[in-house]
């Protein structure tokens, strides 16, 4: 039988990644972000910015440069490289054991390999700007125009690699609203779906 | 202080109207389903089936044709007074104490209004047909050629009454994919949702 795994999607500034920790942490599973990223540094020899930055987004400018940009003549890219390797240690930690796996469209990757609950993890603008400004500070563009860039290049990252919709909730188990429900909730929300997805059986 | 109401947006054919009536059972609440189109009747003389149709549909057609088809010479509906009279039932309703209201836009109604939970439940495709072959019967259209049509003017109809777009995440503090999770994981996850939001401040 093939593992249990909770892949967390999330917009930028949602605090996907602690709800994905904290979940992890009441069900006593290993949860792979940062630690996705290290695995991904030894087996690469890119540097961790680079694959936290071009492992989930595409290149600046417009959607069509973005997937065209720094290929060489056979059309092939860095960027593509990384998709490969981040996808074959995605599917090596899917078959070590039940975790929880935030971003890196995992949910896409192990949508044949693994026994997922796949959840999707938004908020509001005005909450996300607040969140973002608390943890990486200010910067010159506004927190809100810094969030758009990034939504727009997480979704075209995501379409390109898998040809599907970024965010489109019927993609997912279920998708939980961070700003209006608040952390601890969309953790425990997370830990009981898991519960009756798979222990209940 | 407002009330604390809890509405339930659906895809058609996903189970909803039974989630909305097993959370509302759960919390000890009153659900407002049916109910709503008998309250309907009574007000404004309209038949029941024309207001279980036409509360929540736009008619057939192209949405331009269904937008502003049965208009009189002041480009005022049938439909529009239905709204009207559904949008003060729906007010009255908030006002008279917590409740589960399913459908008929009470999301967007009760904004201002009341202290909503707004839930969206959706499903796939194959779930929501075996559904609602099972719930009402075989047609000569195919389920899945129902189920498009019924989700294009229910998207039209909310778009049209309240200028947002159905079915957008963002919308909602929720949103629970019922074939996945099944109905009773989901009333459980909706009267969890209403205990953390309002019950432990």
């Amino acid at each position: 039988m093939s593992n249990r795994i909770i892949t967390i999607s999330r917009e930028f500034g949602s605090g996907g990644r602690t709800i994905g920790r904290k979940a992890a942490a009441e069900l006593g599973l290993p949860c792979y972000d940062a630690e996705l990223i290290g695995k991904l540094e030894e087996a690469t020899g890119l540097s961790g910015e680079y694959i936290a930055e071009r492992g989930e987004y595409a290149s600046h400018g417009s959607w069509l440069a973005s997937a065209f940009s720094d290929r060489d003549h056979n059309g092939h890219s860095v960027q593509d490289d990384l998709w490969c390797v981040q996808r074959r240690v995605i599917l090596e930690l899917a078959k070590n054991g039940p975790c929880v796996i935030v971003g890196r469209c995992a949910d896409y990757i192990l949508r044949d390999a693994a026994d997922c609950l796949n959840v999707f993890i938004y908020s509001d603008m005005e909450q996300r700007a607040k969140r973002i400004v608390k943890q990486y500070g200010v910067r010159d563009e506004s927190p809100e125009k810094r969030l758009r860039e990034k939504d727009r290049r997480r979704a075209a990252y995501y379409q390109f690699y898998t040809g599907m919709k970024w965010g489109v909730v019927q993609n997912y188990h279920a998708a939980l609203n961070s700003g209006a429900l608040g952390i601890d909730t969309c953790a425990e929300m997370i830990a009981l779906l898991y519960d009756r997805k798979f222990c209940e059986r």
